[in-house]
């Protein structure tokens, strides 16, 4: 069934397409939610479909929408139509214009990574906030990185947050978690610069000297990088602090490293 | 009676904490939440102390937290000890080493604002997520800014989570709140030069002839700026993007647009 109406609160497509805003569910199903059409059509654009389309029975017409249904449909995927109240319980928004897809999770492995894909990673440790996860994706996406490398405990980049702060880098952008005791002899199983902003025996991050690929690292909002991380680095970077204090947003941090990387390599 | 114990819930003082949370009662108060020994640390060393300081009747010690509580006592403010299922009742937090202070709102005007006081100075416009808000004003601490000036309907500064994003830049930023009618005369009634990241005739930002006092203007998180305030910029400057995406998280915008100004200013 391609194609199928969902008239009532009950039926179980509505509980399976909810739980998938908890991370248990997305794990156990292997399945993430994106929603909207912009990033469903950025998706598309990137050749991901979803396996299926949620929207409302009666909607305005409009040819983004209807080019993805299309596609979705030739796919092999399924169109699920729902009345407003019933689509309003899937997104928890009281948007008849809302539309969602359900996609299959990417690979996140390390060992299918090809790091000459790119000059520029970012790393992120222990990064616990899905709203800077997104912005680091989007970043990686504006400097032309390859992907985000996610160590050890980081919130889940398929959360609805992360996908939606994304802003679509999510489907452009190469997703790995690992720990740091598989990321670490990977890394050095070939070339591979490891950088981070430190306070400790560091250059000014201004024209240091930059190599490609370059892995960006940034560490917990809260914590920082454990010292043994930042000891590891290849290169320790400083940047300005002018004021009281003495660190910046994780996402800020790497994006106004990433930047400077890009301008190094780039000359 | 500047110390008090409060034993219910009932209590009209924690009616009135919890009503802080929301935007209508801070404004009718005059007043807001911080929550933290780390950022109330950082209110009292920049000069600024709680009216009432709000702590668990059973507490570990923790001098930091006796030097806040006698510098209230003697500025004349009030210390508010409760149980601690009271507690977390006000700071929503299971947590009974939780510390909360309540502030005076700062002025916010324009008209006392003296451009002088620094080389940089940022701009948002319509900027609705108060992370990103508190972001900015991290990220202006960090590159020696003056402040934030707020321009048009932006999330309120004072909001618990901007305040937090902030990491205790609310306590050394300037913040300003003015509509584009009343910040453009004000601006141009001086020396200051109107930066905006831009894709229509613009300069790449690095290198760009910047000028203090330099005012980078970030736009709303989906709408960015309107054409207008955009085409009365001095400068327009374009970041590259190298991937799908046109454009940058907005506290990620302005802090890389930023930390470049702060180069240039420098050399």
């Amino acid at each position: 069934m391609p194609r199928r109406e969902i008239t009532g609160f009950s039926n179980p497509a509505v509980k399976a397409l909810r739980a998938l805003r908890e991370k248990k569910h997305r794990k156990a199903a292997g399945k993430f939610l994106a929603e909207g059409l912009r990033l469903l059509t950025d998706a598309r654009e990137c050749g991901r479909l979803p396996e299926v389309l949620v929207m409302a029975t009666r909607r305005e017409a409009h040819p983004l929408l209807d080019a993805l249904e299309a596609d979705v449909l030739a796919n092999g995927g399924e169109v699920l139509e729902m009345a407003e109240d019933v689509l309003a319980k899937v997104t928890g928004k009281d948007n008849p214009q809302a539309v969602a897809g359900v996609f299959a999770e990417f690979d996140t492995s390390l060992v299918n990574l090809d790091r000459s894909a790119a000059k520029i990673w970012l790393v992120a440790q222990a990064l616990r906030d899905p709203g800077n996860l997104g912005t680091m994706l989007r970043t990686g996406d504006a400097v032309g990185a390859g992907g985000l490398i996610l160590i050890d405990a980081c919130a889940d980049p398929f959360s609805v947050e992360a996908v939606r702060a994304s802003m679509g880098a999510v489907f452009t952008q190469r997703i790995v978690q690992a720990r740091w005791e598989e990321f670490l002899p990977w890394l050095r199983g070939g070339p591979g610069q490891l950088v981070a902003a430190s306070l400790r025996e560091a250059v000014p991050y201004r024209g240091a000297p930059y190599q490609a690929p370059c892995f960006i690292m940034v560490g917990n909002e809260s914590r920082g990088l454990p010292e043994d991380y930042e000891l590891t680095c290849d290169l320790r970077v400083t940047m300005p602090m002018k004021g009281r204090a003495d660190s910046l947003n994780a996402a800020v941090a790497g994006a106004v490293l990433a930047y400077e990387v890009l301008d190094v390599l780039s000359d």
